[in-house]
């Protein structure tokens, strides 16, 4: 080990599915019939298996955690693979490898597409255990995530209190009323697209200009003015396609700097990206809410015996650092080691990805 | 006069076209030849001619300035028929009027549709001084707006200093990234719809399902996050078509609160609203930049003469505060008398339309 060594992002030391051989009961009252996780591991489990993390993702993410999280497995930072051996598992409704609206529904043995059931945070956690299980772990020693991945951290802590040691949730609560609006209008942008057929898309022909407009929308969500105002401006197009100042021939289109990055932004997701899924992961980040079906907030909080951090971002409007740190404040009340953690960025929602430095600092040390 | 009685909203005692019997010469470098301003008039002018308050319309309002502002003809309030006649005049690349997209280009004798230019505040303001001659006064009063209303005070004050003795901008500075950011997804949202056809749909035959989206995204960016949270929090849509946490036969489309009104909030509008006519005022509205083509902002806005006020909302995060605050500052250190006042509220931008009586009080009195 040559410590000026350049870092190289780890590779999953396996990488494949588990499969449930069972009808899944979900939330919403309707069931998935054998489903799938597709899962990584980085790094090995020790002996007594005691040394796992969970690192949950958000909506964009898949199972690769070091492809989309890599600066938390850098020399000094929160994982250390000669020490942890790292788990990330696909979910529900994505469209990396586990069960959603990309694959078969056994059932019909057609694409599930547009049929497929509305997932809760709760389902997909309640399913994870399962593959933990069959791993032979018997108590996660940290469960982490932001967004979406954050609320599988809480759920994890809630549903299972006995498998999680340690848990970390960043960037999420309940999603407000602003945030629901603004996924609600993603989904209509997609289903506003000519080619949408009510998501009965051949595969792999994406209503690709409504995901594009709800990737731009959802960019805008998860970044801040003072970000754009500082990036941005007032500033033409950088690529010069056009001046925004003047009529062209493209009529009313020209573009300002701001208007170039969202398109960019847009066009780069659509070759990575399924709009049902996008539909469905939206759907379950709006759903989440730990309390519900519980009698008590108190009574739901109070199950928790991990010691819990959440994390708020400064900037983040889509999940309001407020709201985060209100949400620690009642979880402490219900008697929970909970603290809360606040990183100071300009980049909104996003700072869990773009600054992981400043999050690992924040969160340094983890374990005790 | 009783003290008592009702108030009724005032109607125009004179509503008509105004004809520019010229080629009227563009910012972008087109031209707009013998366009038509609509207007609207209340009360009387006087015999000195010197009791004339222009308000200016923003993006859907129109020359009736009594049907969407009439809390300012109150008892009390900004605008006295008995003493004052308020004019109100339809801008360009509206649909309620005045040469726009909806009328006939005359070189053409088709509709503009898509074709119409692209359409600079300062045009607006230009072509407007020319009704205001026609009509024999010399110097306004008063020169009051909001938003691209507001956009339309600034220009009066800098572009024709000697016409000007009071002005008040309400909610504007030039539009800051986030802002045209926005602007730019709400038009790509009405280019996305199936019946779109590059702008040239039938008259009549809105693309209302892209125009609807745009709308309700325009409303996210009019309103704010603690007014969302007061009034649509998490509840479930208040129609109660369907349960948000649970898959219905709609599949993914269970709604909250908040989209129901985001989806009623588009659906009013497509009836009243064109779409050609929407993306060009949105790109009028970020074009805006009152020192462009000046040499400097200082001398752009030493030329100044009306005393000006500048009006912020606290939550407004489309044009935020702090960047209204900074204009005023600039705009004072050119030796301007200006002032900067803010309103206290939670409806973000569109509290100059919806807390009339607060602003009113900010503003009183407004003549010395």
């Amino acid at each position: 080990m040559t410590s000026n060594s350049t870092f190289v992002t780890p590779v999953p030391t396996f990488e494949g599915d588990f499969v449930l051989n069972e009808v899944l009961p979900l939330e919403s009252g309707e069931v998935l019939v054998n489903p799938k996780l597709h899962y990584a591991i980085y790094g090995r489990l020790n002996a007594a298996r005691d040394n796992a993390v969970l690192v949950c993702h958000a909506l964009s993410g898949s199972a690769e955690v070091a492809t989309w999280w890599p600066q938390l497995f850098l020399p000094g930072g929160l994982l250390n693979l000669e020490r942890d051996c790292v788990i990330g598992i696909n979910i529900f409704g994505s469209c990396y490898g586990s069960t959603g609206p990309t694959t078969i529904d056994p059932e019909t043995g057609k694409l599930y597409g547009p049929t497929f059931p509305l997932i809760n945070v709760r389902d997909i956690v309640r399913a994870q255990v399962k593959l933990i299980d069959s791993l032979g772990i018997e108590k996660l020693k940290l469960v982490i995530g932001a967004s979406i991945g954050g609320m599988q951290v809480l759920e994890w802590a809630i549903q299972f209190p006995e498998r999680v040691a340690r848990a970390i949730s960043i960037g999420v609560a309940p999603l407000g009323a602003m945030g629901l609006g603004l996924n609600h209008l993603q989904r209509q942008a997609i289903m506003l697209d000519p080619t949408w057929n009510g998501g009965y898309y051949e595969p792999g022909q994406n209503p690709t200009g409504g995901l594009a407009l709800a990737r731009a929308l959802g960019i805008i969500s998860y970044k801040s003015v003072p970000l754009f105002e500082q990036r941005f401006n007032r500033k033409p197009n950088r690529n010069g396609d056009e001046n925004p100042w003047i009529s062209t021939s493209a009529g009313q289109n020209g573009r300002f700097d701001v208007a170039g990055f969202l398109d960019h932004q847009g066009e780069k997701f659509i070759t990575r990206f399924d709009a049902n899924s996008y539909i469905s992961l939206t759907r379950t980040m709006d759903i989440f809410d730990p309390v519900r079906a519980h009698e008590s907030p108190y009574l739901a909080y109070s199950r928790i015996k991990a010691h819990l951090t959440l994390v708020g971002i400064s900037t983040d409007w889509l999940f309001p650092p407020e709201d985060i740190r209100s949400l620690a404040a009642i979880i402490k009340a219900a008697g929970v080691r909970c603290d809360y953690r606040e990183m100071a960025s300009v980049h909104g929602h996003d700072a869990f990805l773009v600054e992981p430095e400043q999050l690992v600092k924040l969160l340094t040390p983890v374990f005790e």
